[in-house]
């Protein structure tokens, strides 16, 4: 396999986009990465999305995408699963560069999620489920991390103020990211008093309904050092794995299996540990996520996870900061894009041009991103060479 | 790179399967491939498929599928370039063989089209089309084609005639082909006889509403000699190109560039030449489409394309048999799962395990699948080794 760096990254503010379509958001960043790297030409790209379909009623979407870029005839992939289909579409752009297939490849996410009224957005999300056995029968995403919170604080002794510490901490963080959909701060009791959605879960647990976009540029890394002056960061550690799409399929409901597989094949890859890792994205769907997936990342001890945000361990200026960017929960959620932006924060972190939520000195940075209930990840490890 | 071998091949009766979910259709093939390659187990899964979310309510999708397979943790993804989605699934998993990141491969293509009426799988088949330019106006799959035969018709002299001639000899290959959805023969009069859909095209002229999956499995050259002591099939060309997916942004309709584009990329990647095809499965959606495609293929001179399966040219027989398995047109066409199951018939075919539709002494074969109106393509030329 060749090596495989990021030499590009674009982003644009996040949020409710209604004067834009989704073939505009997809360009604007998309440009924004062609531009970063400065290259004049793409070879190949890929699109994460989870589902143009029930959002803007398009599928083909990474046909239509690069012949809206005027790229075409290049060839072009929409990957999907779920949430992780931002990650995904990382993964495979690795995957190209690597085999030596192709040189260039853009990668981008992107959903256009605020098209649709709030019930189609349950049901559109809800088809990450298991539909025939969850979504059906009437349980929608808040309802099943309700759960596994419930299962946490039951088990653990997770407190209901601990699961707001997570809000807390990453709106502290997104209120520092001009990108962010709401880059504002908020407080314990903002979160405690906020309305209920699936008990224990307040809407302030919750990330939220955004239309957004991200995109990077891979290249081999040789090829990297030729084409640009800026810090090359370099994919190290790719991880990949599933669990049931159904909770109930589980053994243990707080435990995401996806994300331990997923993160020991990317350690392994990269030849990190956990306490190797400078600072981390991951996929702060709702506060309970965060908890558990620090968990499962092995960056807090099975059980404690709802004691980090609370003492500063994940927070910038931490042991070791997670979601600096502001996370889902602040920075916005467009599902398909997530797992390329989370990428995005960490190349800009690891060259140091993350501005007040540069975390000092980051070297070694991890995104990892899930679909549905933890039915699959994707863990990336970025180092800056 | 890797090269890159087919060591099993799965596929079970195409057809209106109401009595089974499309979690079922999918395990019965990957079990067939698995068994075929006598594998006890795989690395890595691709599922293609193009709307889940439209036709059953499912996205998600490979994560759902690899634990119903009993393959869970495993990555699993599924990928979606509209009706190209199972050829786009082969792709990808060539690179993630041909990369070294993985060594067996799953690789899938899946569609349950009918358990919605009529009306939402022609809104979820137009989902391919660009929306806000096409479908939103009102026009349908067989509406395109029909422009696209009517300046056929009328730049080149194309005939009503010739256009049913291929789904005529398309009928007699698939008449051949036990998995095939209507293996029976038609006639020129029956076809031209036959309910209009879009003028010129008759029902006849489309390919029908499917329920089916096909599945391959994937593995490194050198190791399948070592698995297997069936023939082992090479992946030797991988070609993938976009057009865009709006007719009406084409310089000329009847010429499909993406084909072009993608044959070309593959032809060189093999080092080979139209005229050392031996046979070919490709995506005759239409009865138009097969004669754009072996035009756009180099199987024949431009403007030709109506008279080779009138001439015999492209039946079994002939000097370039095209759809030994029925193609589209007899043997089904469940959109997402086309692309896997073309290559699961060269592979037969090469093997020579092609019973009474056998292409004798066939060496080389290759596929063609498009999305859309050829909005996308993926071409790939397989070599007995």
């Amino acid at each position: 396999m060749r090596d495989v760096a990021v030499i590009g990254i674009g982003m644009t503010k996040w949020g409710e986009l209604w004067d834009k379509a989704l073939r505009d958001i997809f360009v604007e960043t998309a440009l924004l990465a062609i531009d970063d790297a400065g290259v004049d030409h793409i070879d190949s790209m890929y699109v994460g999305c989870m589902t143009s379909a029930l959002f803007v009623g398009q599928e083909h979407l990474a046909s239509q995408l690069a012949d809206y870029l005027g790229m075409g005839p290049i060839p072009a992939a929409r990957v999907e699963s779920a949430c992780a289909s931002g990650g995904l579409a990382v993964k495979q752009g690795f995957l190209e560069v690597a085999a030596g297939f192709s040189d260039i490849v853009l990668v981008s996410g992107v959903e256009k999620m605020t098209d649709v009224g709030g019930d189609q957005a349950t049901y559109a999300l809800s088809t990450a489920a298991d539909q025939e056995y969850e979504g059906f029968h009437g349980v929608t995403f808040p309802g099943l991390y309700a759960m596994m919170a419930r299962a946490h604080m039951h088990t653990y002794g997770t407190t209901r103020e601990q699961l707001a510490h997570v809000a807390v901490k990453n709106h502290r963080h997104g209120a520092l990211n001009p990108l962010a959909q709401y880059p504002f701060e908020v407080t314990v009791e903002g979160v405690l008093s906020s309305v209920m959605v699936a008990d224990p879960l307040r809407i302030l647990d919750c990330s939220p309904i955004t239309d957004g976009a991200a995109a990077v540029i891979l290249c081999p890394l040789d090829m990297a050092k030729t084409l640009t002056d800026k810090p090359v960061v370099k994919i190290t550690g790719v991880g990949h794995a599933t669990d049931t799409i159904a909770l109930h399929s589980r053994d243990d409901v707080t435990t995401l299996n996806a994300t331990a597989k997923a993160g020991e094949a990317a350690y392994q890859m990269a030849g990190k540990k956990p306490e190797d890792i400078d600072l981390a994205e991951v996929h702060d769907c709702f506060t309970i996520a965060e908890i558990c997936v620090i968990e499962a990342l092995g960056f807090i001890e099975k059980g404690k996870g709802g004691t980090a945000a609370e003492s500063g361990l994940t927070a910038l200026g931490g042991k070791i900061p997670v979601n600096a960017s502001g996370g889902l929960k602040a920075k916005g959620h467009p599902v398909g894009a997530t797992g390329v932006a989370q990428v995005v924060e960490i190349v800009k972190q690891l060259r140091g041009e993350a501005d007040k939520r540069q975390v000092e000195g980051a070297r070694v940075g991890l995104t990892q991103n899930m679909g549905g209930s933890g039915g699959s990840t994707l863990v990336h490890i970025l180092e800056v060479q």
